[in-house]
Parts: C-alpha cells; sequence; structure tokens
C-alpha cells in the first residue's frame, strides 16, 4: 500500500500522468506537464467548457461509493451538461484535493473511472491540479467541448411546447435510497435482486446522453434543452425561470423503469416522487413544438435506442411547474435537491 | 448579514450572476445561467486551459488573508499560467464549496476580487459550481486562453541557454513570514512599515506577467517559459526534467527587492532562501540563447517596464540544479513547497 505521503505531489503527478497518457487523443497539443494544456478545437466551432464539484460527504460517501464509480460519475455528470447542449465534449481537467493520508490506489482507481467515462466519447485528461485536502476528498472536473452549430439553451421554451423526456426518470433517486439502506436489507424488503442491482449502477455510473444531445441538439423543433441533474422539479423550474414561462407536468406520463416501481412497492416509497423530484438521472430534458415531438421520438429511437416521452406542456403566462395527477387534479411534488439548505 | 443557509443555492447564484455580469465580455455567446458557457476564440487560436485550486488552511488561513485577496489570488494564479505559455487569458469559470455558515458578504468579496484581477486582462467569468462544504472554503478557478502563436514549454530549454526570471523574487515568501508574525510585530522587529507593507501585498495580490509573458512568448531566442508559483528551485527543476537537462544558478544574481533584503536583515534570515525556495512569486522564468539575453532584457524593460535578469545557465549532460555562491563555491539551497509532505 503507497500512502500520498510517501510519494509526494510530484510522485502523484507522474502517476496521473502516466495513467493518463493512454487516454489522450487527437487535438492534444501539449497536455499534463506545463503550466497550461494547449488544445485544438474543430475550425469554425464554438467553445463549450462546464465544470462540477464532487465533495466527500456531500455528493458521495465512502460508504456506498468506490474510486472507480466516483470517477465515473464526476466526469460523466460534465459530459452530460455538454450533450444538454446538443455539444461534443473534447477534453478534461481535473482538480483534486485528497488527504495525505490517502492511498495511491484509490487515486488510481479515481483515474480509471474517469478514464471509464471518457474513452466512449475519445474525451482526453490533459491537465489539472493536485493538492492535500485537510478534510475528504474533493473533485473537480472540468469539460471542454465545441459546437459548430447553435446550442440549445434553457431560455429557449415557448408556450405551447411539448416537455420531454428521454429514458426513464427516478433510477438513481431509488438506487440512492437502496444504497442508503444497505442493499441486504432491501432485499429482504422485497426488492428483486436484478432491480436493485440495475438502480445502484444507474445511481452509481449515470450514463451522459451525448448521442442523444447530438441528435436532439440539431433536430429540427427542439427548443431549449437541459440535462436533469437536480431532478425534474428544480431542472423544469430552471428552464421556467429562464424563458419566463411556466409549466403543466402530467405526472402518471412520467416514464419510470419497472425496477422503480418494485423498488417504491417493497419499501413503501411513491415512485412518481422519485421520477419528479429525485436527481442524478442525467436523462434530458427538452421542450419542443407539440407538432414535432412524435417525429422527434421516432427519429431519437431510430438513432440512439433511446425513447423521448411527452410528459407536459409549457403555458404562456404562468410560473413555475404545475403538478397534475392520475385523476385530472392537481398534485403537491417535492423539490429537487439544493446546496445550502437544511 | 445574510448566510448562505438563507438564502440557498439559487440565491447564491442568483447574486453571483447580478456580480459577474458586468465581468461579461466579447466572445461570451452564452454565460453564467445554461449548463455550458458557450464561448468564442479568435479564428485559428489554438485553446489554453489551465485550473488551480484554493484551500482553507493549505492555501491561505482566513486570519492573514481577506476575500477579496483571496479571489484576487485565486483568479491571478491561472492568469499567470497563461501568461507563462505566451497566451491571451479570455474567460474564467469558478467552482465554490462554502460552508452554509458563511456570509454572503464574504462570497462577494470573493467574487469582487476575482473581477479586480481579471478585469485589467479582459477576461470574463462566464460560469462555475457551487456547493456546500463540509469544512472551510474550497475555490477552484479554471482560466481558458488562446495562442495564436507557438506556445512556449517547459520541454524546450537547450543546454547552453541563460536561466532568466522577470522581476524579483522571494517578496511574496518574505510577505508571508511576515504575515505569519503578525505585521506588529515585525515593525517591532525592525522591519520599515513600506517595506512591510509592499512585501504583505506581493504575497496577497501578485501580478500575473501577462504583458511579460505575451512579450517574451513571441520574441526571437526565448526557448523555455513558466511562471514560478512553487519557488526557483522546484520550478527551474521541473523544466531540467522535462527538457532532459540541468542547471547552474549563481545565487548572488538572483534579484531581490531592497524591502526583501530590509525584513530578511530584521528577521535573521537569509534572503537568498526566500530567492530560491519561496514560493508564489508569479514571475516568469525563462531559458533563452545566451547571445539574445541582453536584447531581450532591453526589450521587455521597453515594452512592460519590467525587467529580465540572467541567474544561471542550463547545462547538458546533467540534472537537477547546481547553487552556486558568490565565492564560487556549491551552495546548499531548500527545496519549494510541495502538497502531501509532512
Amino acid at each position: 500500500m503507497t500512502r500520498l505521503k510517501d510519494v509526494g505531489e510530484l510522485g502523484l503527478i507522474r502517476r496521473i500522468r502516466q495513467t493518463t497518457a493512454a487516454a489522450s487523443g487527437p487535438g492534444v497539443l501539449t497536455g499534463i506537464g506545463d503550466d497550461t494544456a494547449v488544445l485544438a478545437l474543430s475550425p469554425g466551432a464554438a467553445l463549450l467548457a462546464t465544470t462540477d464539484l464532487v465533495i466527500e460527504d456531500v455528493h458521495f460517501r465512502r460508504a456506498t461509493t468506490s474510486f472507480l464509480d466516483l470517477g465515473w460519475k464526476a466526469l460523466a455528470v460534465n459530459l452530460s451538461d455538454v450533450a444538454s447542449m446538443g455539444g461534443v465534449p473534447r477534453y478534461a481537467l481535473v482538480a483534486l484535493a485528497v488527504p495525505a493520508s490517502a492511498e495511491m490506489e484509490d487515486v488510481d482507481a479515481l483515474y480509471a473511472g474517469m478514464r471509464e467515462a471518457a474513452a466512449p466519447h475519445g474525451v482526453a485528461i490533459v491537465g489539472g491540479d493536485t493538492a492535500g485536502s485537510p478534510h475528504g476528498w474533493f473533485v473537480n472536473v472540468t469539460v471542454l467541448g465545441e459546437h459548430t452549430g447553435t446550442p440549445r439553451l434553457r431560455s429557449a421554451a415557448k408556450p405551447g411546447d411539448a416537455v420531454a423526456v428521454t429514458g426513464s426518470l427516478g433510477r438513481s433517486a431509488a438506487g440512492l435510497a437502496l444504497l442508503e439502506r444497505g442493499l441486504a436489507h432491501t432485499r429482504a424488503a422485497g426488492v428483486p435482486e436484478a432491480a436493485a442491482e440495475e438502480l445502484a449502477v444507474a445511481h452509481r455510473r449515470p450514463t451522459p446522453r451525448v448521442a442523444e444531445g447530438r441528435w436532439l441538439g440539431q433536430a429540427p423543433g427542439v427548443h431549449a434543452m437541459m440535462d436533469l441533474s437536480d431532478g425534474l422539479a428544480t431542472d423544469l423550474g430552471h428552464i421556467c425561470r429562464e424563458s419566463g414561462v411556466g409549466a403543466r407536468v402530467m405526472t402518471d406520463r412520467l416514464p419510470t423503469a419497472e425496477s422503480v416501481r418494485q423498488a417504491a412497492r417493497a419499501l413503501g416509497r411513491n415512485p412518481i416522487e422519485w421520477a419528479a423530484a429525485g436527481g442524478e438521472d442525467y436523462e434530458l430534458l427538452v421542450t419542443c413544438a407539440p407538432e414535432a415531438a412524435a417525429a422527434l421520438a421516432r427519429g431519437l429511437r431510430e438513432a440512439t435506442g433511446t425513447p423521448l416521452t411527452v410528459v407536459g406542456e409549457i403555458e404562456g403566462g404562468k410560473s413555475g411547474i404545475h403538478w397534475i395527477g392520475a385523476d385530472g387534479e392537481p398534485l403537491a411534488v417535492g423539490s429537487g435537491f439544493e446546496h445550502f439548505r437544511g
């Protein structure tokens, strides 16, 4: 077992450089080892830039998260941000604060997880920073991407638009609920093993919808787009606020996986709550011209295999989200996650 | 007094967006408020990207650092990295983890400091992330820049090159030594008030050598270039290792300010130690063809007012740094700062 305090910062940087060399790619003119990375973008492309913090005991607990999964997730959530603009992710920088007592094997696992998430998209880890942390792990990934068309913004929703989501909702929140109880307990409570496993993976290793974002980002009729990181309640709220509109969501149309419904039944929870307010699904949320919705769903499924489901509509002259139950009556739904709030 | 837990994450982001709106600039197609920033680069330019962590009780102490200075420094050190490649800084992203008990006024001061450092260079704050921190403040700034020529790398030093530095060395280390003792104590010890003030400012508000980096980065005869963040001993060591060479430094040629020598005399310290091993001066370190050195020093002073001083030379067939005293004999010099080491 090698600890960081045994190899020092230079030893750590040397190791990171070795392990990320394989993840280099086209366009990296100068990677790790200089004061800045030097990178090429496609001619005429706009630069996309996004950054996300992942903090021990805030975003993850070591009891329920492996370093491999942590690395995957820290990188994947940034890829999801680029996807939500309809862009192409290219490069990543990683700033890492770690206690001196940390083991090198855990750092290796963290970078291995980042490489696993980055590789399918040809994203290279090109730089970063390292520091000792007085308390816990602290990972900040910045992803740089490019866009040669018109990025899809949160502010582009129009009254009358259909509101639609890719994939299904609530799997990550359900997975977190299972992991926090302990998978053994949830089996005893009657959650099928296959469902528990699927939900745990959904929480630990969310799939950034990069191909879906590129396809939707250039498809006619798509207006606003973003990714669902904090939950539909919070994120659709962002679109409403940025676009100056309201929204109506039919809760019985929210797509949920069978595994989510099984877990909800066994634990006595409401799957609609997980789907509406649970965060970290990293599905895409779009608004589109209502007459384009059917063709978009068909086209997206043909191009990527991923479903697109209309769950509501944008309303002019209103603000906030109005949740409608199966009986057509208004429904109260909890809000998504927000930092600093008790 | 407003605390973050009173306004929540959305209130914090709204405030940041308001305070940084004034710092927007040309090229910002989409700034704070979407999933990624959308940014323009100059046609044909390569993208430069760098990121730096600043952590409470690792990089700074609240007892000796105001939030205004913290913001300045967190941004300035990244500008310095872009400067050291000979590039032009354009955009910044700020990831911020803060305890929920933090005061909004401190966040405001942090961003004001960042804006003060960014504004002279036309750098816009275009995005970031915010999170609650379980322990202390954690600031991660990423700066994106561009370069239309050939960036100057650490690996380009050649045997026989002159080794030169901009400005003077050791002011930040001297300033830190004074601040840690307390400025009142250092006055009692005989450090002149003007010197103490100058050194404290040098430590708290280092000036990134952006104009100097651009000038040197395109000047004929300059080979390797980097900025002095961890001290000459550590940073020249990087150039040696990346270039596969050694270096000889004449310690009596290291440029030190009168204030550094006054503080060293009063505190019984050796100014050469501060100049050789003290970090955070953020001067530029270059190697150049020896016959070009005089013209470079003259040209840089004319263009920017900043001196360039030859302090040693690059040696082929050797490794590491050989420090030579005023008597021509080898001298032992401490090493610069490294994370994770005792």
